[in-house]
Parts: structure tokens; sequence; C-alpha cells
């Protein structure tokens, strides 16, 4: 019940980021609709389509479709607004991020995988729908540059597997442990600008 | 048999629209055939790969990859001659993107989805294949900015569902209604340069 | 085991390949090991989904995703180094793609495909991940541009079709002779810089 109210969150959060990255380059409602969506759900279907873990999540629950594409159009009337909520807007995303990230975790344990394809899991569902956006508006994915992103994905799994794995901690109360940890973490992460080291490589074309 | 002969002439024009996309970017042979191939069925392969739909039409009916492949090198020997064609060009492209629209509708209304799905599976089976052509030319979609082009995809689906579900009309019947009617309209959308409202925000890079 | 073997040293090349284009474009660690991934095992893994053909590789093989992301987090120590050993890269390159076509068209000669869907197979296998590392940096595919570099996967798996179908040579033998064929002609076209005729297309943005 928790999760799930904290899933709609979370894929509400993404539609909202979604559909301001759509309204930087100018899209239509359906360029706005469709950004959200892949923002929102993308990571998800990418995951279980490389698992064969069907049916995907919006397949099973159309509602969640509709959910986001309500989202990302009410986006487009409050966009004004936003920019003064932005904490709260960071905030969400991250809610969102760590939240995926232990639902990835989650399903990749349940199939019996390792700690390898659990982080694997975790990392393609909390990121690569943020991924889809940028590589759909036609820009470098920020995940690739910016802070501490992908590393709490990393950080948030390794950790809900230890705690399972290692102290037999119940699922629930390991998933609320790892979300309250992961959502520090990285606002931690934004506010000293905690960052990956960089590799600038200036050697030619290959 | 009306229908695979529509099929037929829906993927040899994205396959065409797909090779002047290429060439407009100076690709070669390999990249002509690809951008072709991925214009005209990428859209179907990545519905069915997201329903766990196997195997992939063209995976099916191989013969499918050869049509493209032909069409798509003949184009680059009459491209001079289409700059004349481009009535009937937007006139085949709009009978493919109705006609994909309609197959992707039927598709899901096989599998007992809902109306969300169905809608959802003409949006991905008539848009997708321009979007991913777009992405692998490097630019953004065109169809996340032009005049109404999934809408007519939306509009399409809507009109199909309703006429089999509400009114039990039969498929090959609803399948005309519905590809007359889609085709007028987006001829309409493109004469009367209708589209959906735009997104416009300019706030600051997430 | 010569084809595990020769199979690493394939995905270990790519990796490197995909860390030194992440480092071209300033990314951090994760964005390096992302793109490495997608280089290696990407193709593999469109091919899998498309196919239907699960488990994919890297799943039942997660160590081969600890070897990409090691490979690819030691490019950025050496990447000096690298550029001394262009010759030996570009071989290690040519060897890689050959391998993965020739693993595609196996795959698919496996799943009882007919020719079009082996040629298909070897070349998503061998060109998708470097396709996907492109995208996945925002450029245009150099593949598409390039000399002879997808045209080496076509003429590699139906040679190798040809000898297994209509010569009944041996599946290991038929691999040996079709790989040193395959680096042969990839070298000679980049020596000489063989390439597909280019599509070169003026006409106004559709």
């Amino acid at each position: 019940m928790l999760l799930t109210i904290l899933y709609i969150i979370g894929i509400t959060a993404e539609a909202m980021s979604g559909a301001l990255a759509a309204g930087r380059y100018k899209m239509d409602l359906f360029g706005v609709m469709f950004i959200a969506l892949v923002t929102a759900i993308g990571g998800g279907s990418i995951r279980d389509v490389l698992f064969g873990h069907y049916p995907l999540t919006w397949v099973a629950n159309p509602h969640y479709v509709i959910i986001i594409c309500v989202a990302s159009i009410l986006t487009t009337r409050i966009a004004s607004v936003m920019t003064r909520l932005e904490s709260l807007f960071l905030f969400l995303d991250s809610l969102g991020l760590v939240l995926f990230s232990i639902i990835g975790a989650e399903v990749a344990r349940k199939m019996d995988y390792g700690f390898v394809l659990i982080v694997s899991s975790a990392v393609i569902t909390g990121v690569f729908g943020g991924i889809l956006r940028d590589i759909f508006c036609n820009r470098i994915p920020l995940v690739f540059q910016k802070e501490l992103y992908a590393g709490v994905a990393m950080i948030t799994a390794s950790l809900y597997y230890i705690l399972i794995q290692y102290f037999g901690v119940e699922v629930l109360i390991a998933s609320i442990i790892t979300l309250i940890c992961g959502v520090i973490l990285r606002l931690l992460a934004i506010y000293y600008k905690i960052g990956l080291p960089v590799f600038n490589y200036e050697g030619k074309q290959k």
C-alpha cells in the first residue's frame, strides 16, 4: 500500500521532470506526454524487456499511463509555479530515483539473480528513464556528467541487498531503511555537489 | 489480402521517407538501409517487444526486410524525381501512419487489452518508427513539434475502438472506415497546419 | 573454449572503445561504464530482445558485466598509452566486429532462421553496439558514414552461411575461416578506405 502510494508519487515527479524537459525544447502536447511517459516508465520497461519480465508494469496497470499523461499536461499549466517549488521538486525527484532503484533491486532479487544483476537492475530502473528523456530531447544524458546520481542507485541497491541477504532484514523494513538512507545520500550529493570523477580524453575521433 | 497490400505500400512509403532522411545526413548505403528499416518496422518492433508479442512481424516475414532494403536503395536513384512527387509522397505517408495505427490497435485488441493500451499500441506502431528515424539521425523527432501527427494516430485508434466495441462493426469494415477517416484527417491537418498546442518552458536546466 | 576467449577479447576491445568515446564527452565514471556496457553488449542484447531469445548473454553470465566495467575504468587510467597502441586497437576492434557477427549468425542459425535473418542477426550483433554508443554520446553513428564496417558484417555472415549450408563445413571450422577472412577484409577496408557509396540528398526537410 505504502509502496504503491510512493510509486505513484515517484512516477508523477518523473513525469513532471519529463514535461519540463519537453517544454524547454518547445514540444507540442504529444511530445510532452511522450517524454513524460518515457521518463517515468522507460527505466522499468527497459529492465523488464531485458529480463524478459512480462507483462510490463504499465501494461498490467494502464491507469499509470493516464496518471502520467494527466500529470504532464498539468505541468504545462503550472510550470511557472514550479520554479518556486524547486526544493520540493528536487526532493520528489530524489525520492523517485531511490524508490525506483529499490523496486528494480527487488524485481531482480525475486527472479533469484545475484548481486551484479540486482545492482544492474536498480541502476536501469532508477536511471534509464532520465537517460531516455535526454536522448529523445537530443542532448547528452545529464546523468553521465552530473553529481552522484547513478551512484546513489548503486549504493542504494547494495545496501538493500546486504540488509536482506546478510542481515536477514524483512523486505518492507529493508525498503524503508534503504529509502531513507538513499534519499539523504542523494540530497547530500546535490548540496555538496559530490560527483564521480570525470574522464576527459582529448584523443582524436576513432 | 487488401490489408497486406496496403501494409506493403505503407512500409514502402516509410522506407522511402527513411532513405531520404539518411540522404540528408550524407549516409552510406548501409545507413540508408538501416534508417529505412528502422522507420518502416521500428514502431511495430517496439510495440511487439513491449507487449512480449513474439515473433515480430519481420521475423515471421523476412521478405519485408528485403522489400524495405530494395525500396530504400531505389530511393537513392530516384530522389530527384521524388521532389516533384511530393503530394503523392505525403499521401502515402499519411496512409502509412493511419494503417500502422489501425494495425497497432488491432494487435492490442486481439490481446484483450483495454482502451488505454489500444490507443498506446496504435500510437507506438504509427509514430515510433519516425521517432527512431530522427533519433538515429541525431535530431529532435519532428513528430514532437509538427502539425497533428500522433494526434491522428490517437483519434484513429479511438474511432476504431468505438466502432468495434460500441457499434459492433466488423473488423474489416471498421478498418476501412477508420482508414478513410484517418487519412482525410491527416491531410486536413497538413493542409490547414492544425497542430497540438506547444509548451514553451524557459526555466533553467535541471 | 577458444570462442569464449575470443569473445572476452571482443567485449574488452569494445568496452575500451566505448570508454574512450565517453572520455571525449567528459563523462563521469558512471557514463564511462554505461557507454562501455552499451558498446560491448548492446548489440547482442538488441538481437536477443528482437528475437525473444532469453536469457540475454550477460544475464546468464553476469561476470561479463564486471569484465566490461573493469576494462572501461582501466581505460581511463591508460588512455594516454592507447594512442600509441592504435594499430593494436584497430585490430582488436576488427576482431570484435567479425567475431560478434559470427556469433549473431550462429544464434540465428540455431533458431532455424533463413538467410535474411542470419545476415540481419550478424549485422545487429556486430554493429548495433557501436550505434548505441554514438546515440548515447549524441552524435550521428559513425557506422552510417564510415568505410566498410557493416558491410564486413554482412559479407562475414554470408560467407559463414554459405560454408555451412552449401559446403557442409563444420561450425567450428566455418567460424575460424570466416573469422580470418572477415578480419582481413576489415583491415583492407581500413587501409584502402573502401566504403559503400554515399547518398547525398539536398531536398528540403520533410
